[in-house]
């Protein structure tokens, strides 16, 4: 533990905020605050203004500060004024710095002010438990921290919340599926330390449940049949509600392999990783190297706010990996991303390619004389059968000409209007129609010319591992 | 119905033996029978000499007699004696004949006497339930048939054993591990006629019990406890035997298909098959047209009683199958055959000759720390390891490189020193210790030079089923 305090103790003071950025974070939230007092008061709804999120807390890193400012809304203002006005109100103070819509459960204003990206979120003022939408919690949250964290805590979480970002599992959107602001201070509530948490996390079991409130005491059994993640972090201001639910199961587990990993040997790197970009001629080096086949599907921005895109994103991936399975693919591993302003792309690492022209098709039992007739008849003398159905163990077997042999072939037939059909949802299916391609191994290397963004998705790709360098089994 | 009776009429003359036939057979018989009591009597043992099998029971197909003879010796001769005495006895009187040993349980006589396979076998004369040997069934067998089957359901037998032997089924030994005698003639016991058997056959359950004699009357659960074979024919003269227990699995479910197919389109050619011979000029084509990949290992005779030989194929056959499917092959089918002269082959039909150059290893789950350390510590860093291990859902995952892509190396890695290791029994291994060739493909070519025996068993291969022809998914 000797090496780990040591690396934390070098690592911290490059993440602790000096009185300089916080006078001018504070500054500047202070001035928009101001601002959007105005603007309030000028609306006649009784709304109030409140700073949220790590700023409010102390809890960001160094020259990484979100201002997250909340506008309460009263109870009784309806949902579509409440969408309406946030939305208004905010754009109107941010209207010198290029506002633009993002989304989680209800829409909301952002913008980069002075370097310093700035959300302007509404949420109605309720009682605990009486939530009309999910940033209701937020100011409950706020208050919740600020009472308890005290400053040694705080560096803490900013450890935490580093060696989160370093490794692409910091974020509970739809683009990470990782880790949010508020799961970070609850874990290090829990644990006290970021080495303890690391030191929990090596043994964590399946499903861990973390409560610090006691919500569940002496009833734990019942939060892990109400919750089914395999991670579940009782929200201290909400009972019913896991903070870790945006936490995808590999995340969860790359975080606990990333915790043994550092734990084992201790470095820098895991905080202020090396960056990995591939370039257009590195490619077909690398691919050769592997022998695995890669395929990408590329294609243009889809209409929608970044994270609906996002979310659409990782669900259209899903929907393709499905499809090239039953096909026959083996894929290895499948990613989607995106510049969010003019390229997408969803790529794939396949055991090969091409698959050999024929496949073994399996029929039901010789015993099940109903549902071996319709076999037979299905598949005697078809088009795509070779030879006859034969008898192989108890059950039918019959040999077929594969239809889709090759990736490019078998993307290109599953994108096919959009490819809607297949799962793929409506924005995405809308921006592949509109123009696509379909990139078989070095021909990839056309997508990284003069896209660095692009080259460091792919390396990552690649590496299986986001970012993480000097871990055990986490770099290249 | 009716086209089934007229096919099996028009049938039926083919296989009854005539006048001069039964006389012919019956002197053979009277003639090895006489000798056989003259050299029993040398003996001084109190040997009993039987006529048993189809002759005796009277259910032989023209032109295919047997003769099954019985040395039946008192219970108190050691075995040593009875193996010796029998052995001695039977070469004595076939020495004109080149006679051969053959092995079920034990070892017996066998030779071809003026076109007709004769086999001299030893018993004990024991009491029913009393064995000592497995041919102690015999003569009770021989005494049960001829006292329950009339003409008429005599033919019904000859009709079913043509039925059998035409498509590959007839033959409780390990080359055919098919349908007994025995078993074929309680059948129509049971069933009264062939057309009732198939019958009976198409609607088949899983276990099929039959018991003629109620030896389990109103206790069926019993046998089906007893036996794990799915079909099960409860010997009438011995409650703890089961007449189907040399059947394979893929055998029975052939004969219900066939069944359901013959009863479907009933035709001459299930009893008398067009044989499909293929020839060294046609085997590319056929390839060709397949797309799969042909893969036989062929080597000389091996050295051991023909009944020993193929059941030790049979065995070698499974275990080349289980470790080709461990490498990544997927096998559609495999077979095994020898002409029991000169040559012995392994055929197998593969998907695809060659594999990806990787493939995908999944590891423990992250979960467990001391797995996980296991696992990392095996592959990180390892030559075949492409790349680094990464989590993939709850699980590592690491890409390696294959050792064996291509089926003739597997083949060729798998027989070094005859494959003995790997579960190649020692007579199989032996002989191809000896020598051994791997062919792939139209290479096998050279195999059917002058060879039609090889070139109908590669004809049944490819054709995935035994001779049959006119039948429902079951011929080329």
């Amino acid at each position: 533990m000797r090496d780990v305090s040591l690396i934390l103790e070098e690592v911290l003071p490059a993440l602790r905020p000096d009185g300089a950025e916080r006078e001018r974070i504070m500054g500047l939230a202070e001035g928009l605050m101001k601002r959007l007092g105005e603007e309030v008061l000028g609306s006649g709804l009784d709304i109030e203004v409140r700073l949220e999120g790590s700023v409010a807390k102390g809890t960001w890193i160094r020259g990484e500060a979100d201002l997250d400012i909340f506008l309460r809304f009263p109870r009784g203002i309806d949902r579509e004024t409440f969408r309406k006005k946030a939305l208004e109100i905010g754009k109107g103070v941010l209207r010198e710095h290029r506002p633009y819509e993002r989304y989680s459960e209800h829409p909301y204003v952002e913008a980069v002010v002075d370097g310093v990206v700035v959300d302007i979120v509404p949420c109605y003022r309720v009682e605990p438990g009486d939530w009309l939408s999910s940033t209701d919690r937020t100011p409950y949250h706020t208050q919740y921290v600020i009472e308890r964290l005290g400053e040694r805590e705080k560096d803490e979480v900013r450890l935490l919340k580093r060696f989160l970002k370093a490794n692409g599992l910091y974020g509970a959107d739809a683009k990470v599926r990782g880790f949010s602001g508020m799961l970070c201070e609850t874990l290090i509530l829990k644990y006290g330390s970021f080495a303890s948490l690391l030191e929990g996390a090596s043994a964590w079991g399946r499903p861990e449940i973390i409560d610090v409130e006691g919500h569940y005491s002496g009833r734990e059994g019942e939060a892990g049949e109400l919750f089914r993640e395999p991670l579940i972090v009782i929200d201290p201001v909400d009972r019913n509600r896991n903070l870790a639910s945006a936490l995808s199961e590999e995340n969860l587990w790359r975080f606990v392999a990333l915790a043994r990993a550092f734990l084992e040997e201790p470095s820098r790197d895991f905080f202020f990783p090396r960056e990995a970009i591939l370039g257009p001629r590195e490619l077909g080096a690398e691919l050769a190297r592997r022998g695995s086949c890669l395929a990408i599907l590329a294609f243009g921005r889809a209409d929608a706010v970044v994270d609906v895109v996002w979310s659409q994103l990782r669900k259209s991936e899903a929907a393709l990996r499905r499809a090239l399975e039953r096909e026959g693919f083996k894929v290895y591993r499948a990613s989607a991303w995106t510049d969010e302003e003019y390229m997408s792309a969803i790529a794939f690492e396949l055991e090969a390619g091409e698959l050999p022209p024929l496949e073994l098709h399996m029929g039901p039992p010789v015993l099940k004389g109903a549902d071996s007739e319709r076999f037979l008849r299905k598949h005697r003398g078809a088009e795509d059968t070779v030879g006859e159905p034969w008898v192989r163990g108890d059950r039918w077997a019959v040999e077929k000409l594969r239809r889709l042999r090759r990736v490019e072939d078998a993307l290109e037939e599953f994108v096919k209007g959009g490819g809607g059909a297949l799962g793929i949802p409506k924005r995405i299916a809308d921006a592949i129609e509109r123009g696509h391609e379909i990139l078989i191994n070095d021909r990839a290397s056309s997508l990284l010319e003069g896209n660095p963004k692009f080259g460091k998705f792919l390396a990552d790709f690649l590496s299986g591992w986001p970012r993480a360098r000097g871990g055990l089994g986490l770099g290249r």
